[in-house]
């Protein structure tokens, strides 16, 4: 039931990378070994098919073994969001009705991209898939990739007429998200997607967060999270210092932030502890360099995280 | 054979729309009468599944069906391209192939979006697909939807290597289309999609153009074309000028140019001169207003167009 | 001494308005006013000529007269750090050598504007002027109005060479100013000038804020600083979520953010508040109409601030 | 009278540069050198202050020397139009007062910047301008620097007004100034800033060009400007084609255009050419690297320009 799993989204939900074989197809072993690995470090859910997971570059039968697997290996344990990052609404209800059947417990759903969109294409998108699949709704915000940012008064709508009961908020406006924070009607979880960011809006009153950097380091949000709920602040703020220094590996050596190089540096932590097998990433990024592998190394065992 | 294709290309292709029925299916005999009335006019090629085509919001039965059709009406008159508008690679490849079975002449291929592309990812998508599928490429390049710029530099390495033959210019960088005028390796074809600068960038050596505004007046573009051929510049800026104050229809009311509108205003001149038969859009776009329509029937009117 | 007054950069320090005439004149009764009031709150500093201050529109001699005064009644009690705000260096150290001569404590400076800056060209312009006015520098990083940002690298050179003592980071970065925050060296004094985060830079180690809404409600900003030095951190949560509904005072009744606007609202509050004697702003900026007046009454007197 | 200098407005009117000594000072005998050969070699005009003229970077008595240098040169052979290129309002009256009693013949205005600024703003203080000096004002649009565009409906208004006499269009929006040229009411005089692009707007129906370039070449844009006048086109065409290859001394050797390095590029090539003495620029610009140097003399070699 919607609600139900509304009640249980909180914490630490990491968007899961999508391991892949040296081929390219679906690792199976890896993607078993990865989500029960974070469901064992204690993990409040999985989140499959976000932008750390690739989502929009996975093809139906890769999304479809994945799903299957993210829900036997949560057996109830955690609830299993699904990424609907899709370019138009008629493309995105026939993946929201497959991911249904697949057994999912959610969906996070993006604006449709592509197209710049407005902010009634927003509100049509997201209440068209509401109306056509009986699965709770995540409204990802994420204007980096999407170009489009879902304005206070979108969000507002959107969740008090029922078709979202979560936002993933990946816009990089912290402002705007101290303001929804503060005008949310009953109900509405709110997550973070700026891993830097955690302790200054778990102090504001957010559920939660849904770190990118939480593929690299799960244990340190956990934890995070924990001395959150039982009041250690000065834990928190020096869990969260040291997760900025890690966030380096997202760097390119020139200070820049690319996607397809902080993709790598997720798959090639992942590797280097031994969850999963390969770093490889679909197609069009490039494959991970040995000076690249070295670097995610180098940061993390300086960090403390390996 | 590709080179065949490539010096067939050349002078007037529309990117034509997607005619749909009221409930979204899509309007076989709309677009048989559209494709028929575009050949009948004299346009050099059809372009389908472009931004005006609204290429990424089609499902797959809608563009084989779509496609078949724009094959059977040219039979040969002129080549049928096909927009390979998708997120990634593989998605990219699997649509490229289904093209070339259709029995497409050319693919009309833009980069990466959603995740932001580097000019690897973009040199590395194009490869891709042109290794996979042997039909010949345009690029299109068009960052208003992409994000991303194919920069000079990387048009001229996929030109060098053959792995395009041509570039659909939408960018709205008028002084790059400029420099890669003048910097193209031989063979490589160019066409403006920017409708407002035709007659200046013939004179400047482009070899034709592109126009979602060729929607609305189809005749305009191929007497600019022909006019041009036999040297009758005054009449090029002449139709011209009549061009641009025809672009009105793609501008709501209070000047702003919006996508959504733009097509709607497409649509909506079709369906009034009796080409197509409704003017909807495919989700998430809203219908067309009244007011609207009325506002596309004036300008047509006043411009001389309808 | 510049690193005494380095020591005593904490806390709150507002960027006050100039306050005019009806005739667009310096006001100086309003000022004296102005200054005093601060002070009597508790206010650690002012802040004359940033954005808020209306700096680049002003001309020398209004300038001179608000220094004089402000210097005059400080008296010793707090820092007068002002504005050095030009588009070019040469004009930016003429100005930096009057602010000394009319006893100012320290200079307030922004990356050069109009022209495009790389970050070699705000490197040069803090260097020249640090080099030409023996007066401790903030570094002003706004690139809302600049168009570039002070870039983390620059930045900590900037700091470890002793060219600036402490920066107002108004770059909406939240996460470049974390960065920051853990990287500085020691001495360095950061501020953020994003009234509706400081409680979170607080919570990661920031010395204290200069904020625009402080015109609006500097005791609340005084409270707050206060209740965290004192480590009352609900109590600093709960002012900052009161300041965060009174941001709304700054955005336009479609919710936009509009920097003439929020100007207009500054000065509104604070002739209502009875502390200034009109809220006329410097050209081109438009009067303040009566329904921004009301709305501005009326949100302060929602939020308790009136 | 402003009717009278506006009807001479027309063809190649060069942004000159200002030339400095070593010491950044005014350099008046390259000055004089410089303006006498812009105007030998057939200009129709000169601009001083603009961007290729660091406007914002100099003092007045820079100013006020390099004006009185330019009318005593000029002698009434070409009308000397000077920049006004002011962060606000007031400081823009001033500068543009100080002009007048120069002995300029018109201004150049463009928006205030700093602040962001609204189309009112923009209107606002051309009006305020126009009313407070009697002399005929050229509106400049350069949201590259000024962050904001001059719509084309503020743009109706201030030439419908009488408030300006004319545009230069450094805007890159070719549509934009497109359909501006179609609405212009008439006597308002079109100017292009885009040096690559003067074919296209003369085809279009523009009275000229004020091309940074121009420093470099001024005899190509004169060249190009008469045999457009004399009709012949292929000729326009072909200049045209060799000042693009030329713009090449524009970018830096990775292809990016700095301002900087361009302003660079064109005292060096005055340099060069013996014009002027040095290519020093106004603070914070760097110096001219040595290789800098040597590749706008390889350019300018390589495409006949010296």
């Amino acid at each position: 039931m919607p609600a139900a799993i509304a009640d249980r989204l909180q914490g630490m939900i990491p968007p899961v990378v999508t391991p892949l074989t040296e081929q390219g197809a679906f690792d199976r072993a890896s993607a078993e070994n990865l989500y029960r690995s974070m469901l064992d470090v204690g993990v409040n859910g999985l989140f499959l098919f976000g932008t750390s997971g690739e989502g929009p570059l996975l093809n139906a039968a890769q999304q479809a073994e994945a799903v299957e697997v993210a829900v036997k290996v949560a057996a109830g344990r955690a609830p299993v969001l699904v990424g609907v990052l899709e370019a138009g609404t008629d493309r995105a209800i026939a993946l929201a009705r497959s991911v249904k059947d697949w057994g999912a417990d959610g969906l996070v759903v993006c604006p449709p991209f592509y197209f710049p969109a407005t902010q009634a294409d927003v509100l049509a998108h997201f209440r068209a898939i509401r109306e056509a699949v009986d699965l709770p709704i995540l409204a990802y915000d994420i204007p980096v990739t999407t170009k489009v940012k879902i304005e206070l008064a979108t969000m507002l709508t959107l969740a008090q007429e029922g078709t979202i009961v979560a936002v993933k908020d990946s816009s990089g406006d912290m402002v705007g998200f101290r303001r929804l924070l503060l005008k949310r009607p009953p109900g509405l979880k709110l997550f973070t997607g700026a891993e830097l960011m955690v302790d200054a809006v778990l102090l504001q009153g957010a559920d939660g967060t849904v770190p990118g950097l939480g593929n690299v380091a799960p244990e340190a949000f956990v934890k995070l999270i924990a001395a959150w709920r039982e009041g250690r602040m000065a834990e928190v703020v020096e869990i969260q210092s040291a997760i900025v220094r890690l966030f380096e590996v997202f760097l390119r050596p020139d200070g820049v932030l690319e996607v397809g190089y902080a993709l790598g540096s997720m798959k090639t932590a992942l590797k280097l502890r031994g969850v999963i097998e390969t770093n490889c990433l679909c197609r069009p990024f490039p494959a991970v360099t040995p000076e690249h592998e070295e670097r995610v190394r180098t940061i993390m065992t300086e960090t403390g995280f390996l």
